[in-house]
């Protein structure tokens, strides 16, 4: 029986936390499977990966730079736990299942390249010779084909469905600009204009096309149009028809279909979802029934209903536990059929939240103080709108003096000293977080704001959702591992009491002349992995990402680079849907009736 | 009973075009009602309101300069028109209601003033005084307050319906923003950083807002990090929280804020104008009834109703008529009640399309001929596959020689020759024009290609709502107007073989050194109504905005700059809302089922 309701048990959780794994179910492959799924190993799991990433920081080109030998031990350890969590997965799903996944073979091939990589990297270095840590662009897909993954790999399986139908509008929409840029050759390319630099103005056909895509981005409006405009007012018109048709009318229609298709894939993955849950309840369910009710149909009774959720959670409330039965079973039969059995796993993820009204900790240990007139005219005070009123005004004043200060040198002064002298300190560092917490006092200021908190708690409420997405930005360490192996060293940052005469272009000569030099964009650059994270970051950021490449312009990577914006849009659009989503309108306006304006969204339910 | 049957018409036609004017109901009343919404005094109102605008082409600044007397006796032309218009209006609905209506009290208002400014402006001229022309602002609200203007007058209502709730979140924003400047101020403000053009860094409270603001709309990005970055790559984390905080959460919450709020009340006044038409159907219902049927209802006969839809639509044939009752009387009746006859407005909107299987002109003229082999032969193979293949590979492979004859001076120049030669132009104008149309030839090319004429059936249906909002291109009117007054002359734009050394800074002193006048920037500006409009599109497109409104920064000007940028994003995250809302899967994808994944939106269907 014991056996039985280990099982149950596993059923269970596997349904309440979206697990798809097949395990035997003998006494001992249930065993090692529930140690597989235990808290512990799963987080030592993302403890190695992150270890593994992070190698990033100390490996040549370093931020913090570590011997050869050191960073390897490292890596080796942690790609031998990544092989024991393997043979681990081996023992507990059947062998055949095991070989058939390409979640398995995947990892396996990255920690075989991995070892091979890491050997000839060391023999090549240790003999001198020049070589490249090449399988460092594999350690993100280790996070997405980790066990525990599901939900990036949810979201990635979504975005490459996706993409079939996404494809025809890019497709339109390059079509439109390479029409658009023979337009351009045809008008501009004979009347020798001059750019503001000096160069021929869109004399060649793949420059205009680079050109015009730069302007889909607005990243290089309005220079792009001005030596057209200042040769004849006339010309505005082909640049407005293309912001027109391009910048806003294909942009948009490309982010209507790429979400529309996201959300269209996402919700045919919670219908598998939910159907895989209900078989596994199903399963328990078979487990655990009695056939004493009416009709000889099967029940599950409350005893051991109550046995297996304090199994599946052992640390439950008698009060919770009740609760969730007095759901179940609302006619009090003291036993629930099957169509209630498969709730279970949904009632578990609820939260309950149970409010106590607990007494001030002075009213316990000095009752007749607490009740004392004067006592009670403070609380009364306290309590008063007045109160909380002036107290706002207190933080906001305080606010205009912090903004005051710097304006008077006494005051401005006295805090530095202050600070300073208190703590023995003589550290920046320390000062900038006293100016930091000082300011971020302003918060509670808004948080008194009944309207104001509920737009906070909206956007708490979205928080997970975004902490999933943010996944994601494992794309970004691939693109910055390929990116240093690419560029590091090509771009130089000078300190600014530098003497050096290669501080004006960066180091590098090709850049002589350039905006990129001029703007003083040096620090830019892929030399290590947190600049590299940077240069990325801005290049999301989209503005002046032109002039931020420039050092990396050439034809092939021009081609390449067509694929990055709507990608950087995307983020972007779909943020705004998550918000659409959760926003509902009695957050807003309390005289409303509580009609839920915001239409149902699966995309971005918690699965 | 004609009378009647007059009033019946009006009320239909009223509610087919959502019509909600209260007219007298005698038989003179109704004749001026029918006079006022002919369709021919209509387009006299816009013909005359856009003359009117067009008035700012002539007069000082102008693009073509008119004498004062010529731009006046027009602009009294077209105001004599309005007060016609308001005239005949007053005499079709009873006083009362006219005087009520602050639509009629607006466009009275507006023309009073417009004659005091063109007598005052007038007079002051004459006599060689400075004077301002400031009632031409005033131009673009008659479009609004115009009888027809109605769902001009539904988006501006459901935006200002929006505002107070948009306003908190956009509060909470500036908050945000406020508090980051602080920061800001008391992390950099201390440490003698240099921008690139050598001033301070982020000392001054009131700048560091500007500049964090500005960087919100992406435009200053990486720029404004720079000098931090340079000093220590920590101080990135500031920016990127900002940029994550504000630039992608707050705007993207501002933007659901904004469209779900305005999807609200853009519902209910649908839904007000679904009520409205159905209580005019009833009233024509009223007029034409009997009380033939069973249990003595009320009933219109096929008679009167055949002889109401002659009435209200002439052209309608007989077959789209019969069409029309079969659907109102399913059981063959011969007369239907309220309820069906309530729907006549709607039917009548929907286009019914009557196809017909023409034969070809030569099939009828040359019948013999057009069934020959030969002709047969040519048949097939002209719907063949593979012939339509062949057709677009040449239209492609003449793209590609398009594009190639730039390089080949020979084709290049032939071509010039043959242009030049062949009409006796010589207009550079005639060339640009045959170029152009040279290169649209390859939008047959996507035309044959099915999904991608889907694509853009779409954006085809999708037209109209465009063009009902691009008439919210008013608002650009009344800028460029103020812009005019306030800037003209400004800032001057000299030839590029000019000699002046003005030339260098627009002619301006103030502007000596700024990336404005570095950029040739100069062509941006307010001197006349069409550089002005271009200016203002500039600024929609947002990149470089705070660069060229450099020469209009003061304390003041900043401060209403803050109100532009929402408004622009928002252009664009409606416009993405558009499309979703005519996506439909099934235009994508033949294969799927046609369930409508798009929710729901009333915001866009043609109200």
């Amino acid at each position: 029986m014991t056996e039985k309701f280990d099982l149950a048990t596993v059923y269970v959780s596997d349904a309440q936390y979206n697990r798809n794994i097949f395990f035997g179910t003998s006494p001992q492959a249930v065993r090692l499977y529930l140690l597989y799924n235990h808290l512990f190993m799963q987080t030592l799991v993302y403890v190695f990966i992150i270890i593994n990433l992070a190698l990033a920081l100390f490996e040549d080109p370093a931020v913090v730079p570590l011997p050869i030998w050191a960073t390897s031990t490292i890596e080796i350890i942690c790609l031998s736990a990544f092989t024991v969590r393997m043979v681990h997965y081996a023992k507990v799903i059947p062998r055949d299942k095991f070989w058939k996944d390409p979640k398995n073979i995947c990892i396996i091939v990255i920690v075989t390249l991995s070892f091979i990589d890491l050997t000839i990297y060391g023999a090549l270095k240790a003999t001198g010779y020049f070589a490249i840590r090449w399988s460092r662009v594999l350690r993100p897909l280790l996070l997405v084909n980790v066990t525990e993954g599901r939900q990036l790999r949810r979201a990635f399986r979504s975005i490459r469905n996706a993409l079939p139908q996404i494809s025809y509008v890019f497709l339109l929409f390059m079509f439109s600009v390479l029409v658009f840029s023979l337009m351009a050759l045809k008008l501009f390319g004979k009347r020798g204009l001059l750019t503001i630099d000096g160069s021929p103005y869109f004399t060649d056909y793949l420059d205009i096309v680079f050109d015009l895509y730069v302007l889909v981005t607005t990243a290089n409006s309005p220079d792009v149009m001005m030596p057209a405009y200042n040769y004849s007012v006339f010309f505005t018109i082909f640049f407005i028809l293309y912001i027109v048709i391009n910048t806003y009318t294909f942009m948009s229609f490309f982010l209507a279909v790429v979400y529309n298709n996201y959300k269209k894939y996402l919700k045919e993955e919670v219908r598998q979802l939910v159907k895989a849950r209900r078989f596994k309840m199903c399963r328990a369910f078979s487990l655990l029934r009695e056939t004493c009710g009416e009709g000889g149909e099967p029940v599950v009774t409350q005893a051991k209903w109550n046995h297996l959720v304090k199994l599946v959670k052992p640390n439950i409330s008698i009060a919770h536990q009740e609760l969730l039965w007095s759901v179940l079973d609302d006619q009090n039969k003291g036993h629930i059929g099957k169509f209630a059995f498969v709730q279970l796993a949904d009632l578990l993820s609820i939260q309950v939240i149970t409010v106590k009204s607990q007494p001030h900790p002075i009213q316990i240990c000095f009752p007749s103080m607490y009740n004392s007139s004067v006592s009670r005219f403070i609380r009364n005070v306290v309590h008063h709108r007045m109160f909380v009123y002036v107290y706002d005004l207190i933080i906001l004043v305080n606010a205009v003096f912090i903004g005051l200060d710097e304006e008077n040198p006494v005051v401005s002064n006295a805090e530095w000293d202050f600070v300073l002298y208190a703590g023995g300190y003589t550290s920046r560092q320390i000062l900038d977080i006293v100016f930091i917490l000082r300011v971020l006092r302003l918060i509670r200021l808004v948080d008194s704001i009944k309207r104001f908190r509920a737009i906070i708690n909206t956007l708490i409420k979205i928080g997970p959702t975004i902490l999933t997405f943010s996944q994601l930005i494992v794309v970004y360490y691939i693109f910055a591992m390929v990116g240093m192996e690419l560029f590091k060293g090509k771009v130089q940052f000078f300190e600014p009491n530098s003497t050096s005469p290669d501080q004006e272009y960066c180091g590098n000569p090709l850049l002589k002349g350039t905006t990129f030099a001029k703007l003083n964009y040096c620090k830019n650059n892929f030399n290590n992995v947190v600049s590299s994270f940077i240069v990325l970051l801005e290049l999301t950021v989209v503005n002046q990402w032109h002039d931020i490449l420039y050092k990396y312009r050439s034809k092939l990577i021009k081609g390449l680079l067509l694929f990055y914006f709507p990608g950087s849009r995307t983020v972007d659009g779909l943020l705004q849907r998550m918000f659409e989503t959760d926003l509902r309108t009695e957050d807003f306006n309390e005289e409303e009736e509580p009609e839920n304006i915001s239409f149902s969204n699966p995309a971005f339910d918690s699965v």
